[in-house]
């Protein structure tokens, strides 16, 4: 693997990416974190979205790896001058930095980044950290991951998620994360619906290798083994939210008495953070807390496991 | 000790922490600053409120220590995006960080952090970076710190500030600075007065285990060992700030006057940074330089010790 | 040296520096980037305007060197509360920081750094990144490097630039830029054409090492070894903006035409970022990258340098 830019992985390149996440994981357990892995590397956060949670995600992955971690962020950045995102690439790139790990409010800017460094600097990697609207294969990674420890526990190594039906419910037109784990899920041989009001399905969504239904309680009554619940993310909207908040609530958040059709087995996601009283109810979200903060540990292990494949080297891989 | 929350520490806990700034404070001495003790570590410093000084002194101290340290602050956090700060709290620890450093402008946020890591993820302490009006024990530590080095010298180990007379001058009611300072010297033995305006005193400070004057004149008159003015926070003030400004020099800012009545053996702490013409005359402020850069200085020692007393477990103890 | 705060070395003292550069550059080409030297020294990178590039290459060049770095910003800094730069500065030298590298927006701030360093902190070095329309004396000394790579290739090391024709073209009154490298350029054997509107020539510039013009195709039509477009800073405009954008590109842009009068050796550069249609056509900006992007691999090497000759100390040099 080259760069990662997108969760639409092979089966075996998704199993060896989770099983070396596994390796991670135990590092992680360990009283002192910190593997040699990446010493002498230098990898940049390049957040040109704030988020605290995915950047120090990647922050404390690079650094259990020893490698030197930049952050550049959007405000701090030159990018307020009016210089272009590929000059700011370009330039990391021409510091010498061995990976760029990219967010960035623009679909399709990981993949950019990548065509950019091609030419000129060819040994960097670039990780997509969310692209817009787009992808966010760490987070289908991670969700995979947790899912797959859930499920097979410590006998997680080398398997799928064959056969495992798995609910994804909300905005799933405008959601980076539910389209990265529709590629990554399927490929693990889980079967995904995906849950959403009419006006919040992405176009050709027919095409995607998933189920589709706009009736959450339809879903709920096949009882899924995972659902997976979608931030609202109202501050994304552009224009009016269709449907109302109050529709909305009605019709796809987990309330409790969703909460309470479902089986006890079923594993609660959410890539976090969570609005209580909108896509889910507080209490809900209380039962489901602890599986929210597994996520979060399995993101580490994920992007510690990424930033191995695609870093560390021939030398040392 | 398990978290670092307030300044209410025993006389024996104060005194261990003392000296072991104390070691701290050689090492800081040295060329080469850097101690093994928290490699393989992670520390973060979660900061909701600006402050280059503390933050920079806990990120030098963890360094020094050779922890991993992260930055989180307020503007970059997904606190923009309505994330409470529970969350934000659970998921930094779910990462798998040793040590959480908390400053946050609600009284109370140090130990609400500290309670909801409590069942879920006991193992990370927290340490109070100042929170609100409250507490701010980092700091009363330090101030401890430099206070003994200046009356014992050399000779400081094992020692408590007894029957040290010290001044608190200024806005003791929303001054977090005062309230721990109030709480760790006179466990230390010291005599603490403290001198603010009538409207600037807190609710229920006769309870407090220290004198109360609103007369800044007569407490010179004591000649104290020491003398603590306190910054004016005009940006905190909520509403007007009574007294005006200039009846808040006229009666409590250390006036060149007031410097000239004090004797030379009193020594002058300041939190910084300093108003120079508020609380303090441009000539005092001078006079007292080289004493609250040892506060500074102190800071690092004080932070090292708190880190490594909390974060460093049983295994390197 | 003991501090970095100006462009204006002694041919020597630079040569050494860029020849230190080349032994920095060697390490950098390596796949693991670390040397040893600055381990247990710190390094603050205080920068009190935002600059991506600057900051990462202080930053990546002070990792590389095993330091610990620390950023401080503007927006995050105390400053916002009223401190003073004086204040900020002793503060973090009385941490116990080893150099201070500083880039703010009022020309001197780096020398009164220095100067008020000096009394309580002696041991402190500070680097200057850039103050106002002052000085940037890395930028000099890394357009120095590169061009030096440029006319001498591998056997660079001891050399200058003697005899090599140097235009500067562009805003030379308010540029840090040009004002570094024409006291710099010329030190090294240099011979530097000006090229600037007649609003855009500094006072006094009679005076300089270096010849005028106002005529750039005149300047070209000499054929020069060497062009260094500088950046049109509109945001750093006070008042109106004279000549209008019109009639700078008109006289004073690198056009198409511009661009191929130019002979095929001549070596182009610019201290990015770039505004493409502004001081460069889009087609010149393309054919020059792969020169602006040495720059910047530059400033890391030249970066290390001063680093290492300022903070290491006697025991390492």
């Amino acid at each position: 693997m080259k760069h990662l830019l997108t969760a639409a992985l092979g089966r075996d390149e998704a199993i060896a990416l989770l099983d070396s996440a596994e390796d991670m994981h135990e590092v992680q357990s360990h009283q002192l974190k910190k593997l040699p892995a990446l010493r002498g590397r230098t990898v940049v956060n390049a957040f040109f979205e704030n988020s605290t949670r995915t950047r120090s995600s990647f922050e404390i992955a690079g650094k259990w790896l020893s490698a030197d971690v930049i952050n550049v962020s959007g405000s701090s950045s030159s990018v307020s001058k009016g210089e272009s995102l590929r000059d700011t690439v370009l330039t990391l790139a021409a510091m010498g930095v061995d990976g760029i790990v990219i967010r960035h409010g623009d679909s399709g800017a990981a993949a950019l980044t990548a065509d950019w460094l091609a030419a000129s600097h060819p040994q960097v990697r670039v990780l997509n950290a969310g692209d817009g609207a787009h992808e966010h294969p760490t987070q289908a990674l991670l969700d995979a991951f947790a899912l797959r420890r859930r499920i097979h526990g410590t006998a997680s190594r080398g398997k799928g998620l064959d056969g495992v039906r798995i609910a994804i419910v909300g905005d799933i037109a405008h959601s980076r994360v539910a389209r990265s784990n529709a590629l990554l899920l399927p490929a693990l041989g889980a079967e995904v619906t995906l849950v959403a009001p009419p006006t919040l399905l992405p176009t050709g969504v027919e095409t995607w290798n998933t189920q589709v239904t706009t009736d959450l309680d339809a879903a709920i009554a096949q009882q899924p083994d995972a659902v997976m619940m979608l931030r609202v993310q109202l501050e994304r909207q552009q224009g009016a939210f269709v449907p109302s908040v109050g529709d909305y609530i009605l019709g796809w958040s987990l309330t409790d008495a969703r909460h309470r059709a479902l089986p006890e087995s079923t594993v609660l996601m959410h890539p976090g953070p969570l609005n209580r009283g909108l896509e889910i109810s507080s209490k809900a979200a209380e039962a489901m807390q602890s599986a929210v903060l597994e996520q979060v540990t399995s993101g580490v292990s994920v992007r510690m496991a990424a930033l191995y494949a695609l870093v560390a080297g021939e030398d040392q891989a």
